[in-house]
Formats: C-alpha cells, sequence, structure tokens
C-alpha cells in the first residue's frame, strides 16, 4: 500500500481538524516571538485486531524518552507539541506516574479542630514536587507545550501529517524529533474482523501489511525546511549504524538517534550524513549512572539543539 | 500444549518463591482473624514476540474493573490479593492516574517569607482527596492488600497458580475474581525470535499457539473450596451467555461474570450453573449513569459477597 491510499482508505480521527487549528495557534503565537518550535512523538502505537477492539499489537515504550526530551527542549527556550500515547509518559507529572512507588504514598492526612483536615507532602519527596511544579505552572502560563494524543498507528499517521504541515510554517525554526515507537505493520480497516477472533479454532494466524514509509513525505513535502530527526532501536548492535546510515540516504534528512535495546539509558549514538559523515555517542559517565542525578535526554537534547541551531543558521 | 507441559517449559519468574511466601503470610494473618480472603486478577497480559522484546500482542484493559472491585471488596471487609499488570490502574490511586486531567493540575506552590514553599491542593479536589487518602492510609495499616504485579501471560500464570494454592489454605473462605484479561494465544520460549523481527522482507506473519486452559486445574487442584469467579468478555451479545453456560459446565465453577464491550459500565451479566441455573443482570440505573455517583464495581462486588457468604456458610 503506498502513502497516498493509507492516507485515504484508513479513517483519519474524528477531531483531525481541531488538532491542526490548535497547532497552527501555537505555531504562529512562538513564531511571533522568535521562538523554535519542536514537534516530539512519544509512546508506542497499537495496532488493532479487531474494529471493536479486544486485542492489538504493540509497541514496547513507556515514553521514557520523548517525555524527558520534551522537558529539556523547553528548558532550551524550544516551544513543544507532544504528540504522545494517550496515557503514556508525560512532561513534568512521569516522575510520579508508571512507578510501583504510588504518589499517594508521599501525600498525608492531618485532622485538626481548628483547620479540618488538611494534606501534607511528606518532607523527603517535597523539594523535589515544588521544584518540578513551580516548572510545570510556568510551561502552563507560557504556553509552551501542546499535547496532542494517540492510540492507532492509523490516528497516529494521520496527526503526524497535519502537524508537520504545520510545523513547516516556521520553516528551519522547526524540528522534528521523532521518538515514537511506530509500528511497522498494520490491519487495513478493510481487511479488520469486525468482532473479537474467537480463540476455539487452532493456533491464531495473523498476517500484517507493512505501513507506508511516510519519512520520505515528511522530508521532502510535509516540512521540508525542518530539522528531522528519526530514531532508532535495535537489539542487535552490528546493525545499528549501517541501517542508520542507509535511513540517511533514502530520506534526506538530518539525524539518526540510534539505540540499543538494552543499554539505551546509558549510551545513545547520532548519525549524521555525508561521506565523512559523522558518528558520534552521547553517553553516562560511570559516576553518573551510579549518582542517577544526570538523565541522557539532558546531554542528547544539548546536542541536538547544537545541530539544530547550526543548520538553522 | 496441554498445562503440565506449560509450566515446565515456560520459565517461571525469579521472584515466584517470595511471592507465594507473601501470600502465603498474608492469608494466615487474615485467616487467624476469620477475615475472607480475594484474589482479584486485573490489567491484561502480554505475548512477547521476540525475546528481547520490541513488540508485543497485548489484551486491552486499564485495570478498571479490577481497581474498582479490589476496592469494594475491601469496603465489605475482604482481604485482597491483587495481582495485576504492571502500571495498570490500582485502587485508590486509579483515580488519579490515566487520566487526561495530569494531577499536577490540582497542586500549586505558595511562597511565603515565614514559611517557605508550600504545596496547595486546590480546593474543588480536596474533600476527595483527603477521603482517598484516609482509606488508603488506613488500608496500609491494616494490611488489607497485597500488590503483586506481572507483565506477560507466561508470568501471570506462574502467579496464579503460586497465589491460588496459597489462598486454599483458607477453604471457602477463599474467592477467586479472574478480571483479567488474559491471552488465548502465546508464543512458546522455544519458538520465539531472539532479535527484534526485521521489517523489510514483505508482509508480517506470525503464529501462537492457544495457551492451555487452567481454569479447570484452579478449580479442581489448586483451589478447590474456594468461590471462583470467571470473566467473558464478548463483542457479540448473542455469544454471551451460551458461552457463559459452556464455561461453567466445563469447568464446575461458581459464577460467571458477562460483558459487553460496549456496555460493561452499564450493565453486567452474573451467570450461575445448573438447570434453573440463574442469569441475573446488574446495571445502573439511567439516574446514576447521569449522576455519575455510583460505580457499577459497587453492585457488583455487593451480590458477589451476597453469593459467597451463602456459598461459605
Amino acid at each position: 500500500m503506498d502513502q497516498q491510499t493509507f492516507f485515504t482508505s484508513e479513517p483519519s480521527p474524528s477531531d483531525i481538524e481541531t488538532v491542526s487549528c490548535k497547532v497552527r495557534d501555537f505555531v504562529q503565537h512562538h513564531k511571533a516571538q522568535s521562538r523554535p518550535v519542536v514537534l516530539v512523538t512519544s509512546g508506542g502505537t497499537t495496532v488493532p485486531l479487531e474494529k471493536h477492539t479486544v486485542r492489538f499489537v504493540d509497541n514496547f515504550s513507556a515514553g521514557t524518552r520523548g517525555s524527558a526530551s520534551a522537558e529539556y527542549f523547553i528548558s532550551k527556550g524550544y516551544a513543544v507539541v507532544f504528540l504522545h500515547r494517550a496515557y503514556s509518559l508525560e512532561p513534568y507529572s512521569r516522575n510520579y506516574t508508571h512507578t510501583t512507588h504510588c504518589f499517594l504514598d508521599f501525600l498525608s492526612v492531618e485532622e485538626s479542630e481548628t483547620n479540618g483536615s488538611r494534606i501534607f507532602v511528606s518532607p523527603q519527596n517535597k523539594d523535589e514536587l515544588i521544584n518540578i511544579l513551580k516548572r510545570y505552572e510556568k510551561v502552563q502560563e507560557s504556553r509552551m507545550l501542546l499535547k496532542v494524543d494517540f492510540t492507532t498507528v492509523t490516528a497516529y499517521l494521520h496527526y503526524l501529517k497535519a502537524c508537520t504541515m504545520e510545523l513547516n510554517s516556521i520553516g528551519s525554526g522547526g524540528v522534528c524529533y521523532l521518538a515514537a515507537a511506530v509500528s511497522d505493520f498494520f490491519v487495513p480497516a478493510s481487511k479488520m474482523e469486525v468482532h473479537k477472533i474467537q480463540s476455539r479454532d487452532g493456533p491464531f494466524q495473523l498476517e500484517m501489511q507493512q505501513v507506508p514509509k511516510m519519512l520520505y513525505s515528511l522530508v521532502k513535502e510535509w516540512c521540508p525546511r525542518a530539522f528531522v530527526v528519526s530514531f532508532k532501536l535495535e537489539t542487535d548492535p552490528a546493525l545499528l549504524v549501517p541501517k542508520a546510515k542507509r535511513a540517511l540516504e533514502n530520506y534526506g534528512h538530518q539525524l539518526v538517534v540510534g539505540n540499543i535495546l538494552n543499554t539505551r539509558k546509558y549510551t545513545i549514538t547520532l548519525v549524521t550524513p555525508g561521506d565523512q559523515g559523522g558518528v558520534c555517542v552521547v553517553a553516562l559517565t560511570e559516576e553518573e549512572i551510579e549518582a542517577k542525578d544526570v538523565e541522557i535526554e539532558e546531554k542528547l537534547i544539548a546536542s541536538i539543539c547544537k545541530m539544530h541551531s547550526e543548520f538553522a543558521s
């Protein structure tokens, strides 16, 4: 299936016009203040196997990298469109959700005769929470973050097209940071079972089609002047750099962020185009890993912002 | 694959002994106080498609029913073992996670010269949060809730066997409330790809084997004296009661809770065994749906506790 057929035959989300409109306003608002805008995609897409969905294929991603990266882009002065999987990790709240330590554990109730019931934050959690709340409130006030959520791969791709086409109006001031884990395969709407697939008839056979590659259109048509960053996640280290190089040749974009599944929290390989084209590694030091006081996304986003400002100037 | 082969060939979680031991202590503690114990399973299981997992098949479930039911069981005086998908909804915190309204939105920071920074809860959220916090603290103090988490269907089944075998020591005072959405299919460890399945070689073909049916062993061997409640989720209403009846005949347990995907928040069909065997409906009234002040799980758990106390006496 080619890209054009995909967008015609796979239904778009009902709020696609509203989302386009919000992104347009957001980009214009920040363009007027000469502020760069980044589209951060985050979390995994699903592929429903039934129309009334009981089962779906999912891509492994809690949104750790995307939600952390969005925070660091904001701290570098970028306005962020955060296109993320519904209920995946989000900037700021990411520290208090998806943990096995429940956020109710650091709140407590104190009764007093004069003031009624009051809620207290336990002292060891208070400073960190105050710090995050202050940053969160400031971001709300200055409109630095616009959230859009998706669940299925089809919805994701429709939103991606709409968001990047709006981002195009800011030219080289725009960055596409495609950290979402997008399914390579899907079940076309025309071939989807209506009801739950029954389990009595022996083994489960499934055939999915390839999702058309969108990166070429994104780079050439949707936002041709933006700085485009794609991601590769591999489990086999030998495949990473060759696949990144091939992607840069095929799609003509600016940067591939390469990750190996088991080491992605400590080391990242950045691959740029060209013959003398660079392979550079962003990594945490042993001391930083030990102390757990630096996130690798802080270093990664610093590198990318530097590359982007050279690209845009 | 039969059940015995499954437990031998599919590796068990590394902490299975620790979990068994904790559940044993928990059951003994409450048995000594003549308190009934319910095992609530909640959330969906995953089926990894690769050993270094990038992709997996998931079953649709946020854990809404299981987490709400656990709270109502506790309010009816039951101690709860909550066997749930990691990061799915949990009792008490369920009201503040997985919502598009971020919990940071109802906290704010106020600076004062004398007291430094303080965190405030916005007035419209305060009463509800205080109420939930009080219940949560009481449950912690009285050890009414033991949480065990799983991700894959294999881990789930190993934990299920271990938990129900421990529950057996409380005899008819035990309830198994199997609300988790468990995959019917899996990829055996021996057939799993090691690395990420590559996307360049045409359509994605997948064959999964049936997960052996565990309910028969659970009812006959693991906890034969417990009150066992299984769940059916269907999208086609015509299939629901016949499939529930067939399950009761095949497995010999006490109750099937039947749900239709699109109406499960308002209406539930309870199916019990026997010729004159009952089909009864638990539903919210139109006023309750409108007012959003009653959860259907409150009515469901009230019915089940009544059935269990008749069963146990």
